[in-house]
């Protein structure tokens, strides 16, 4: 753990922590371009193997990961009382599924609030770098 | 509100309703791109006037920006009982301020956590568009 300044430290997170993280998260965040810019769309999402798959209807998410397929993947959460903070950010390329059978993990599982509706579609990403990291205040650390 | 399925209700939010929450979110997501792929950053923000105000150091997101100043910025919440979520997201041109006193608001404000160590740069991301949408189950509209 490395000190940020006198009184915060920042940790990198193994990618082991990482996976953890991301599958005990309930929302995340996907990245894609849209007209040469960045838009950031709130998903249910799942582990699946190595990879995050979530669901989405036929509109400008599944059109912008069709055009660019490089998009990223972040969770985050943080602790208001000791100021602590982490998140967990996925690069990886999307690739649409033919079918939910691809699946190894329980399909119902994305299928939470923002996967209602018509999200027929299955996108999976696969993961070309997985970083994460986490920001602990001094005070923490001396308690 | 409209029908998203039996099951769900989507609302869009007004232009106040997603500048109440900006402010007063703890924590935002700001996505650049790096490379030609966008990156999804958590950062402590400050909305001043009608403007998203993040610190950074000199690394990726700085270098991104000048780059590539169309960005977006992103708050969510949810509500894991109620099975509701929320998200707001700005897009905009990221602008670097030349002093921290060109800000309107308290500049100790988005010195938390994430924006702890050398951020010594200042960035206002001026919306272009600011849109939200609030996603309800239906158990709650009947309660």
């Amino acid at each position: 753990m490395a000190a940020v300044d006198g009184g915060t430290w920042m940790e990198h997170l193994s990618a082991q922590e990482c996976w953890s993280l991301l599958t005990a998260a309930t929302i995340g965040r996907v990245a894609v371009l849209v007209d040469s810019a960045p838009e950031i769309y709130p998903v249910n999402h799942v582990v699946d193997g190595e990879s995050v798959v979530f669901r989405t209807n036929a509109g400008n998410k599944l059109h912008a990961v069709d055009r660019t397929p490089s998009v990223c993947f972040e969770v985050d959460g943080y602790d208001a009382e000791t100021r602590g903070g982490w998140s967990v950010l996925v690069k990886g390329k999307a690739v649409e599924l033919s079918s939910a059978a691809e699946l190894q993990a329980d399909t119902e599982l994305p299928r939470r609030f923002w996967g209602s509706g018509d999200k027929s579609h299955w996108i999976r990403i696969v993961p070309y770098e997985i970083t994460g990291r986490r920001i602990v205040a001094a005070r923490k650390q001396e308690s």
